[in-house]
């Protein structure tokens, strides 16, 4: 695979462009200029041409980007040109949500194992057909099942033990749903999903905003 | 309200430890350290005392910060020492696990409404008491209630015309869960949170670390 170096920042930047791009497929689009890009997403256009130029020239000058091969290459660019499958752990409220959550599929996230220690929950078949298990028997399953991705979305006391338990069983991506930080190795990456920052952030705005 | 000019990046670092001090709180720790809480947090501890010294120099070298003080700061300089009235807007799978997010409203976010166009969903009770009411009648709804914050969870292609809906209405903190970028005014701050770009950047980090 070609793989130019890019910048952390533009990676985010990158994943926003195939979100827009997808809608727009969606939508019967064929075209799109950098500029109608950067407007819907919100950036600058000399970001989007600067993003877009690890992609080399494909794009024509006054014509713009076909939508579906731009699609494509960031894809391929982001290494998310496959289905990455992902393992859940902790299948409360958020948990459930998750599983649900039709965009995953279509953006090439697959839930294939769901795992809880409340006996409660344990051999009970989520909606799409996934059975929730005990999650003493995670290591085997996802060797089993090529697991890339691990979501921790248990309580927070419990957010580092699990992380350590998915790094010893080779899992080196992490998406934290968990408000506290998890600590891993270099050779692990996390994402955090906390929304309550974000409330905080827009609480701290909006005060500002009215006074 | 005594309001320091904080910049941009600091308001996250504060929101987070304020998640972090919340949990040792609960788990009856009584000081802390500049050093400690970095260390928790995952950031350098000359950081955290820079982020610190917007709140004076109440900590006491050598002791470190009474936690339950510093919490209490922190919430205060964030403007979250207070009740934010929250509405929702889309009650699907999404929409249903926020609304039972027990974090929230520890943390000072209250949904006090959730609206839906779905004539299956509404007046419907969800299970925290609050009924599901018709979109169309939210704009009184929302001066009643004195909601603060709308939170978008409805389908990406609605976004957009639900926060103008907003923005007309006087709000002007947004949550965004759509994975569209939504064009607001100045006077309003939107945060997005968009896990699917979150899973584009661990893909992208995975293929780097096994090729």
């Amino acid at each position: 695979m070609w793989s130019p170096k890019i910048p952390v920042n533009a990676i985010d930047r990158l994943s926003f462009y195939l979100r827009t791009l997808d809608e727009l497929i969606a939508g019967d689009v064929e075209m799109i200029s950098s500029e109608q890009l950067a407007k819907q997403c919100g950036v600058k256009p000399d970001l989007v041409r600067k993003d877009l130029s690890y992609f080399g020239e494909f794009g024509r000058k006054g014509v713009g980007y076909r939508i579906v091969d731009l699609y494509s290459q960031i894809k391929k660019i982001l290494g998310v040109d496959r289905t990455w499958n992902m393992a859940l752990f902790g299948v409360g409220n958020l948990g459930s949500a998750l599983i649900r959550h039709a965009n995953f599929l279509k953006q090439g996230y697959r839930f294939v194992a769901a795992f809880d220690v409340d006996p409660e929950k344990v051999g009970n078949r989520l909606p799409d057909g996934l059975i929730i298990e005990h999650a003493d028997r995670f290591e085997e399953v996802l060797k089993e099942r090529n697991v890339g991705i691990g979501v921790i979305a248990v309580p927070p006391a419990n957010a580092q033990s699990v992380a350590n338990q998915l790094i010893l069983a080779g899992i080196n991506g992490i998406l934290n749903f968990s408000p506290l930080h998890i600590h891993v190795p270099d050779c692990c990456r996390v994402e955090n999903v906390d929304f309550s920052i974000k409330l905080d952030i827009l609480g701290y705005h909006i005060s500002s905003f009215s006074t």
